[in-house]
């Protein structure tokens, strides 16, 4: 099946990018079954890529190679997991990581955490998820896992003609799970933990509180399950407080705690840190450290000004916490937030609690996530240390 | 002694600046005295802030405080050199570091560098130069060092009416010793190495190489007294050349190979990595990882086109070199180039090298050197990991 692109389009596809919308598309030979894999060729002609089909979705297609002697068969997705986990091994990975993340590893739209000998996949188009089975014996091949679970609870999927679904796809085994990370334990709940049962793209940046933490009192909010917290006590925090909304998430975080024997130093409660924090600035309370984590307020790029606004508010009010020579550690989880704009509503949020900052660090998420430059959805997370003056 | 500001200036003082340009001042009350410390006020009266004051320099006033009942005196300069140190060992500092770090620690146009029990002082404006006696003071009653050096061998002084020179500010030492960094030993030559003898602005990243490097073979050019391609050594790599220009920065890299036994894997070699690297590239050479950290090439805004033809360039050549999948290690040290720039230059150079790069890490300099939004000059230094597919 062919598909052929009109002569002008976006300079996107010849540089790299592998989406192809509905209106770059001149005309479609035959009629592919959703889901199919295609030929497209650049309106000159020439071959750009094979990639899947669906008509249903406003990206027509996602290329998934750009090479026309390439066949797109169970072995192509057996080798693309072994070049995915040799970069990762490559960068220093061994327990867990993010085994493919998506567009940026050419695999498009699939995602694969690996939690030490368990695998949970996310298939979020339909022409990757009918590949299911090739991606589920590839892992097989590769790892020898003890289970593989789909996490398809995601709504993005019926923009796909696909339903929301979670399951095993590999013999049931007990989806309640304990990983090591940077030398601390951790549960993990594969079946109903948020996204893929635990955020692998901070493990990297968990890292990097370890020595502003030494002796210093630390609030942490929006901890879900305490890992940064729970990094915080192991690094030598004098007393670490969390707070969530979640009664669940303050329950799996203090069992967290105790599994790594940090239950004394670490400790967590169930509040809505913007009224909390807020009380506690009118209250005069003060801390070495504090942590936010907040989730991406938007979803929408409609909507990007209410995600603006809620950073801004949370990092004024967690700033203002801060004793003078502290240090405010902070997070923006959406892609809808690029990092400049991130870095515009920390310097308004100083401004407003009249504290001088200085950047200590600033990331991304950790590197078993790779940043494609012009694919803008692959650089999502940032991570900002300042000094609060 | 008072200055007074015209009535619109630019946002920079009130928002935290400490530098303020002749045209910025309305009018000066007595004749101060260069380097004398004046009060400040805004066109409308209020007090602005404290600082030292040079008629002959472009930048009038420096500022040291924003406090109106803070004195500048010795003891002033004491508190400044504590909190100084207090956040260098907040951030795990402890055997070395940029102890000052200029405007971004309040201290415009002061460096001190820390190497064990040995400091390297700059004074880089007269009115900070005047406090050398009152800093030398500090460092003895907070540190009771071993030895203080000054390398005021800059250029950038006779801006100022300073002289060049460079000179023992304690009892005279052997200014040739031995640092540790990441587990390493380096030789340090405090009187004739470049700067103040040592980067310390890499130390941090120079463990970012840690686990691409493990059983590679791996190039480095620019290598300067070989930090980098040493811990590529220590790490694991199979096999390392570096490469610089001068016969004596490669005498001493391969001094400091051999004094951490690593002699036999990391080898240094004087070559001009601009010629060089073009000629591997026809002869199809290929390295796992190649790491460059070349000099600014301009130190003018004026010639800037110089500066990004020179880092595309070279980029281009380093990129070749790397076997598919394999990594490139890139930075830039000129604050003329800023973060975006230097991006952009990367992707420029991948494009005509024809290779798909993926980010793995983008760092500043080492946290020591803390960053100070605003003041463009603290963010200098650019560190970047890169997949080369």
């Amino acid at each position: 099946m062919k598909v052929h692109l009109r002569k002008k389009i976006a300079n996107r596809v010849a540089s790299g990018h592998p989406w192809i919308f509905a209106n770059e598309v001149d005309k479609v030979e035959g009629t592919p079954e959703p889901g199919a894999i295609v030929d497209v060729f650049y309106g000159d002609g020439k071959f750009c890529g094979k990639g899947y089909y669906n008509q249903q979705s406003q990206i027509m297609v996602r290329l998934l190679t750009r090479e026309k002697n390439v066949e797109i068969n169970d072995e192509f997705f057996l080798n693309k997991i072994r070049q995915c986990w040799d970069y990762r091994q490559k960068l220093g990975y061994s327990e867990n990581c993010r085994l493919v993340f998506g567009e940026a590893d050419g695999l498009p739209q699939l995602i694969i955490d690996k939690f030490n000998d368990y695998f949970v996949i996310q298939t979020l188009a339909l022409g990757i998820d009918l590949w299911k089975p090739a991606l589920v014996k590839a892992l097989e091949t590769v790892f020898k896992p003890k289970g593989i679970y789909e996490r398809n609870d995601v709504p993005v999927r019926e923009l796909e003609g696909l339903p929301q679904q979670k399951g095993f796809l590999s013999q049931p085994f007990d989806t309640k799970i304990v990983i090591n990370e940077n030398g601390l334990k951790f549960h993990v709940d594969l079946e109903n933990g948020q996204k893929t049962g635990y955020f692998l793209d901070q493990q990297d940046n968990r890292r990097a509180i370890q020595n502003i933490v030494k002796g210093a009192d630390v609030l942490g909010a929006f901890t879900y399950t305490g890992t940064f917290e729970i990094h915080a006590g192991f690094y030598g925090a004098k007393s670490v407080l969390g707070l969530d909304i979640s009664d669940n998430a303050v329950a799996q975080a203090n069992r967290n705690a105790a599994l790594n024997g940090l239950e004394d130093v670490v400790k967590f409660e169930s509040a809505n840190a913007f009224d909390v924090l807020k009380q506690w600035g009118k209250e005069g309370k003060k801390w070495d450290v504090v942590m936010l984590d907040p989730p991406a307020f938007t979803k929408s790029r409609a909507n990007i000004q209410k995600a603006i606004t809620g950073y801004k508010e949370i990092n004024l009010r967690g700033m203002k916490l801060v004793k003078p020579g502290g240090f405010l550690v902070t997070s923006s989880c959406t892609n809808l937030v690029q990092a400049k704009l991130f870095l515009e509503i920390i310097e308004m949020a100083a401004k407003d609690a009249r504290r001088p900052i200085r950047q200590v660090t600033f990331q991304a998420q950790s590197a078993d996530h790779p940043i494609v430059w012009g694919m803008e959805n692959t650089h999502y997370l940032k991570f900002l240390i300042v000094q609060v003056g």
